[in-house]
């Protein structure tokens, strides 16, 4: 360990490409802004200017924790879970970590591992970050003691789980900015995992692209909702406590639910705007609670006020608000969450096969994630157009040194 | 008509979100580009700078042609093809291209439609375009003539076609560089359409996310291939030569063709570098002819020598090479290629389904496209690792002017 805690910024990789000049002097450049986060420039003004593309951009790979999870999410991400094939001992394990370690270094930084055949398609990593997460059954042929809560989740009343989407023994999250590099890292990965694993499910996502929106703009998901606004903040003591596990080979790891919850947007059209922000207790318009306005950008962090009461004597959230049921009773009743869409062709007589790749990190499942989703069972407006086909529950080990490979807490 | 030709800019609903400022003076702007195209500043640099987002770039819709087509292709796109319902004529037909108009008139300026329940989904176009072209079906219960083209292609012997990605009678194109938005418009047009026609396949496509390549890098395919090097480029007379229809309702339009081509990405992993290089004709490299140097950008559009020999005596450039058999015979076997990449999960063994939603535009599809699929069809190396599993041929109607909708030269 030891390895400083990652932040956003860019890689070795990127240094030549940075010199790339577009048909002139780097005039403006030194005007520019140090935010942290790249911006467009205006095309109607002056002079040519040297800039960086955003598929330079690099996540740094090794760290205390893994990227991919604290990182600004990404537009794109594909979860894929596999099932560990049936000779794949613990030797095997370790060989395949250390395989698939070495790729994700190289490929997040925009180096080709060696047994690329299009490392052209590399070339652009735009934030690219590899994330992994072991099921129970490879903690188990770990030898690995727990975590207690590394289980499938109890059934839910409103569950309807596919088995095409559900559970697993290896997760392997890419995400990056851009398409490209998330479907050529996803199959460069799987390459290497062919022979101790094979492909369970693949869950592919995605949000707004990179400069379509204000930097730091919260999501919105196919519903038209603003998703992610209680959230903890990353790079704060809150969010490292409510994130991070602290002990055994997952300190610096995490647990990840992954659920594929099917949105009915065909119902969801013949619902009206109030019916809309009463179901989730917040306005569509800009996210804000409803005891709040429904006008202007900073109201979406105003506090709710759950006592509030319409003259008619109602809480104006409404209890069964999906803010209100998902709201933590006890303190520590806490989580990530970083969602992603997903949009296919329908199945029926319906216009599309929508929904949320619902993702949650935090330390403890069981302890933390599973009342929310109890609750949210028993009782939720939101359930009316949700359905979840799909589950699974991953530990994520902490990041390793360079040297080291990922689960090597465990499988050392 | 008499509109004017499209041209890249930007609308004016982005002009508000324009004067957003990012916590301070537009110091530096003025030293800008003004190159078309935006480009991300460097970020280790000065103070805070005004800056446009891509979200707010839109594409005028109304024209003499469609756009979509001679548009810079945009990162995302989704192809979906409807089969009319037995009950919608001729004034169905009307009505039905009259909503969809509007809806797609606003959409792409970054205007809600009256019916949008999701409006916020649908402010930032980001290079929006929705392409609208008609099959054999639509235009017989149109009762118009002709073009004697558009009909499904002759059987090839590579074709293995499934119905669920073949013909259509009513094309919807979408695309834009934020894929909410393209998930967002298919829906809202999807809604529109609903009760005229219901969806037969949908076919949803990726190239490199805005911002990640220097502007006017060509795409790559998913073998890692430079794909789109000889072709026709928008804005000049070869361009509109091969690409726009100049007779009957169809002036002003085009002939579309939409194949899915499913490339074996697992088999083509066991190809070494030269026989991928010969496959095609030119170096995966750089996209450089083989008769030229695999080094360097510019190589990539030296003129190849098709008759220069290796000391052996064979031809360079193989014979059977995708890019010798694709070369035209007759001068008018030209097209203008525009396809995206696909992946999705894999259905047995594999690592991924991938391939290419190849998709050419021509005056005349019969003299202009399918010489040239016969030929590949015939003999092309390339045929090794590609299988044609979707077909499907549209005319698209030339744009429309303020007032009038996509269509009204054949249904008014
Ligand atoms: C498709 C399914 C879901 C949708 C559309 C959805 C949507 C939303 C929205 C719009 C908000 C309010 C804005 C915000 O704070 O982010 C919210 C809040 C929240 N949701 Fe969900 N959600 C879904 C599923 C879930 C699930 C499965 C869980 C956990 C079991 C969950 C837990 C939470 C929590 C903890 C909050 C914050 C509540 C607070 O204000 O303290 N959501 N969700
Ligand atoms: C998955 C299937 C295909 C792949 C991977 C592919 C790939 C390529 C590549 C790499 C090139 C060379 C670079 C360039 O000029 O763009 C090329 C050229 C070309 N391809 Fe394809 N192609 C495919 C299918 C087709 C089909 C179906 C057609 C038409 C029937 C076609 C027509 C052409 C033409 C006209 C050229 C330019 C040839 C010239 O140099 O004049 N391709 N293709």
């Amino acid at each position: 360990m030891g390895a400083p805690d990652r932040g956003r910024s860019s890689g070795q990789a990127s240094s030549t490409r940075r010199q790339f000049l577009l048909g002139g002097a780097a005039a403006g450049v030194g005007a520019a802004t140090a935010l942290g986060i790249d911006y467009a420039l205006t095309r109607d003004s002056g002079a040519p200017v040297s800039v960086p593309l955003n598929g330079d951009e690099t996540v740094p790979f090794y760290g205390v924790h893994q990227a991919g999870i604290d990182t600004d999410a990404q537009a794109h991400a594909v979860f894929v879970g596999l099932d560990l094939r049936a000779d794949t001992d613990r030797d095997g394990l370790r060989r395949m970590m250390m395989l698939l370690t070495d790729d994700a270094a190289r490929l997040t930084q925009g180096v080709p591992p060696l047994a690329d055949s299009e490392p052209e398609l590399g070339a652009a990593p735009a934030r690219l970050t590899v994330t992994f997460g072991f099921g129970p059954e490879f903690v188990a042929r770990a030898n690995g003691a727990g975590p207690g809560w590394l289980q499938p989740l109890p059934a839910f009343g409103i569950d309807q789980l596919q088995p095409e989407y559900t559970d697993g023994d290896l997760l392997i999250q890419v995400a990056s900015d851009d398409p490209v590099t998330v479907a050529h890292t996803t199959r460069m990965l799987l390459k290497d995992s062919r022979s101790f694993a094979s492909v369970r499910w693949v869950q592919t996502g995605f949000r707004r692209a990179h400069g379509t929106m204000k930097p730091g703009t919260t999501m919105r998901n196919l519903f038209g909702q603003v998703d992610g606004t209680t959230n903890p903040t990353p790079g704060t003591a809150d969010f490292d406590e409510v994130v991070w596990n602290t002990s055994g080979w997952l300190a610096g790891g995490t647990g990840a639910v992954i659920r594929r919850i099917r949105m009915d947007l065909d119902k969801w059209d013949r619902l009206d705007r109030s019916g809309r922000d009463q179901s989730i207790g917040r306005f569509q318009s800009n996210g804000a609670p409803l005891t709040s306005s429904p006008h202007g950008e900073a109201a979406e962090f105003d506090e709710p006020d759950f006592e509030a009461k319409t003259p008619i004597g109602f809480t104006v959230i409404p209890e069964f608000s999906h803010m209100a049921r998902a709201r933590p009773v006890e303190a520590h009743e806490r989580i990530f969450r970083r969602a992603y869409n997903y949009q296919g062709p329908p199945a029926g007589d319906e216009l599309s096969d929508s929904g949320l790749i619902f993702t949650s990190y935090q330390a403890d499942v069981e302890r933390q994630f599973t009342p929310i989703q109890r609750r949210l069972d028993e009782l939720d407006l939101l359930n009316e157009w949700t359905t979840p086909v799909g589950s699974a529950v991953f530990a994520i080990p902490p990041g390793c040194a360079e040297g080291g490979f990922i689960g090597d807490t465990l499988l050392t």
